[in-house]
């Protein structure tokens, strides 16, 4: 059976692939009217994320299937203590692909062990949310034509963005692309996911300041810098309002660049900046859509096809140190990965010697 | 773009339209049962209404579209600060046409400033509900053939009704239709409501005795007197038996006179009633049914049309005195229109000088 | 108008047609692919049940009928005070068929009685799930060809278990059924369920050991000891084991017998026996599926068919002893049926002289 967990389980040809079928659904979104006849979507949510949903449930509905929503699987009977592995078997009868939501980490994965049927990971916990950058990846292609030589700037929170991490890994694999990353030195990039670019050979800059950075970018990745990541009030207000991109800062832009935001914004982007043809962010919620269009067309079609191992080599080890870990819900054997000489959490990939991220959540 | 924000959105001439098509839906379902295929409707529940929410939902089915549900808005990014307008250009995205409904006043109209497709205002707040409006104007068009020459008594609390403004509103542009407001002295018609009556030169009454103004009446629209509306227990008690609709009551109406109420009722009509051919409360909610099916084809069909301007000059004001107006819950410019020299906001409508309606909610 | 409200509302010839139905569904589901076409459910739920949801919507979708969920109920205008059958009478004007899913016993029985489109009781407090039973006839007809002659053993919590009084009311119709009823003391089959298996002339004994029991059986219904149901904590902690199914103790069970469970399972059968092929469990909520399939087809045919009236002879008696009646939360008229001498409440069945088996809930 063939899920989509983490980006990573895409090979760059199968990224390629889907980019071309959802840019051909995008231009004769008639030929895929009926594609789905007769399928179902359930898109299981064990925490509200409402657009998430209807992205999916449109992109189904738009294929001719159906759908089943499920957003009150908190209160369901996953509280009488059923495992995933059983609701998912259950699910099974009832759908032919299921998108999944949940607070903990892993817990997609956990859900595909069993599944018999095509699992979607729609975002678990703060690990894995490959539809966003599958939304990101088509936005960049549609827009700019390539995934290659392209100077990518990412700015704001890139300690604890996981759309920015994944964006991250999944760009690298392409020729050329460099990476500037702009953020205070409290939400700068984890060691870690600096030792993947370096070990993928990808050029990169750290830099404190958005304004300098922007003349040399085609793509600008804004994301949120929020107060409670700082510990001193003072420095936040001090910092903040370098990470806000204002009409202004813009104008230093090449005037092909993308702006690309996972959303939703508060004020990191400012209204005015809405009309400028290089705004991609409402653009980006379309290319969400039609990236999982293409993504459940490929899944019901390789129903039948084996998840890719990803050189995961399991071995049994203590227990995984971040509390939102799945393993901290559910009784399940605690199995590590190592990779580089670290150990990561199978489920949610927690690095062994990394502080618990989610400690006071 | 066009929308319906307001019953007055709507030319008498597209009441006229809309009021045919719901006929002819009624007569020739089969007809229209395809008639929206491939388009999607999203239901934008920032509050739950069930019953709205089924009606709006079984259109789009009968007319062979589809449905998003959102009924999770209140937990979902708007709590993360999202404003209306950017909600509005993600949604679109995922639908062809929106029912909305807020518990924040001008909330629709916010909604509709920016979005790229269709909204419909199905209740905000206090405010508007202009569906609830065409479901009570095809159910007297249906049953009475007309909507000229009528007799309209409207029962109980007419002070802080919305149905009965707004059915006011709409009715007040027919021929020769006479009022009768029935209410005790705690819960008359507001005074601008009055105005608009006298303005628009309608013929009216005020009564406080529902059994004696009852022989007269072609329509009589029943709505509930609530206890908690009235600062002494002891003229509640005294009145509210006045004010619900008896089959003894009913024996002294004419044989053609219809019973209307938007529902739910609680004991304001008794269940004897029920049976009688002049209860039209259960078909009125069918008569909701049709009208937003023929609604939705006609936005659908006038999407590139625009928006009505509705002699609205804004003008730049103080704050809005409504705690419940959408001004309150997002930033936004304060505007006011002028009307027959009274000052309204232009999001919520509520008047300069009229103490908050919403005070203590 | 035809209904299900109660497993025994259905005769044996109609419970056989439904199982060939639903049999005839599973081999041939693209016969009845559009067999609801232009058809609606609504999915009444004022409590949530998502996996019976979930089915119920699987099996409209399938049918190629449309779904309107309302998983709100509890939230929405019952508050204000509306009766059940108002609400079926607003309703019906939006669905062909509902499913109500209610936590007072005897809702669906009074949303019927009222209800101009077939209800089908998804679940009503403690009182009736019969489509669960449903599915339970299917998969012991699927799985062993036939419902004569069988030894059912019924393992666990029989005293409150409505799933298990309900598979042993429709079981005991057939011929030569034997039942083996294992269950601690504190957990035995009630006096009145025993009263009905005598009347019947069913065979059946009661015994405390499943592994002594299981040899002897081709059905064996699974059901959770709860710690709550006991007094004494070192009982339960001394029984507990005892009604835990594992691979050693079905290693003595015939080569045929089948294990089910109505699901969520928590511990009470060991993950070990999924794998084995008598393991029907997840296989039973398929034929949950199916069968509420075939009785949608029914319902809906039938609809002008009258309710069967199921021998019941209405009398006027006291207030009913069960706080979780429907007549506790509507103002109904106080209803009692006689049988065999013993008065029971028409609307939630509950015994005259028992104990309100929902006292401290």
């Amino acid at each position: 059976m063939r899920h989509l967990l983490d980006i990573t389980d895409l090979s760059v040809e199968e990224i390629e692939e889907l980019t071309r079928m959802a840019e051909d659904i995008a231009e004769h979104p008639q030929k895929y009217a009926e594609s789905c006849r007769g399928k179902k979507l359930i898109t299981l949510f064990f925490e509200p994320s409402t657009r998430t949903r209807m992205s999916f449930e449109a992109a189904m509905w738009e294929l001719g299937g159906s759908v089943i929503s499920c957003t009150d699987m908190s209160t369901s009977s996953v509280i009488k203590g059923e495992t995933l592995a059983d609701t998912m078997r259950v699910v099974a009868n009832y759908a032919d692909i299921v998108a999944m939501r949940h607070p903990y980490e892993g817990a997609a994965y956990v859900a595909s062990l069993k599944s018999p049927v095509p699992v979607i990971n729609a975002g678990d916990g703060g690990h894995c949310h490959p539809t966003q950058t599958l939304a990101d990846l088509l936005t960049v292609h549609r827009e700019l034509g390539t995934f290659d030589g392209l100077t990518v700037g990412l700015c704001g929170d890139l300690k604890y963005g996981r759309t920015v991490h994944s964006l991250i890994n999944a760009m690298l694999r392409y020729k050329d692309v460099k990476f500037v990353l702009i953020a205070p030195e409290e939400l700068k990039l984890p060691e870690y996911e600096l030792d993947a670019l370096k070990r993928a050979g990808a050029a990169y800059e750290e830099v404190r300041d958005l304004e300098s950075a922007i003349p040399s970018l085609d793509v600008l990745y804004m994301t949120r810098v929020q107060r409670e990541r700082f510990d001193d009030a003072a420095v936040y207000e001090r910092v903040k309002d370098c990470y806000v991109l204002t009409k202004e800062k813009l104008s230093a832009a090449k005037q092909k660049m993308i702006v690309m935001h996972p959303l939703p914004r508060v004020n990191e982007i400012s209204s005015d900046v809405d009309d400028d043809p290089r705004a991609a962010y409402f653009r980006q919620t379309m290319n969400g859509k039609l990236m999982r269009m293409a993504l459940i067309l490929k899944l019901l079609k390789e129903k039948d096809g084996a998840q890719p191992a990803g050189g995961k080599a399991w071995f049994v080890g203590g227990r995984c140190t971040n509390r939102k870990c799945i393993t901290r819900l559910e009784k399940l054997p605690p199995l590590y990965t190592e990779e580089n000489g670290v150990k990561k959490c199978a489920y949610c990939e927690a690095h062994e010697n990394v502080r618990d991220k989610n400690e006071g959540k």
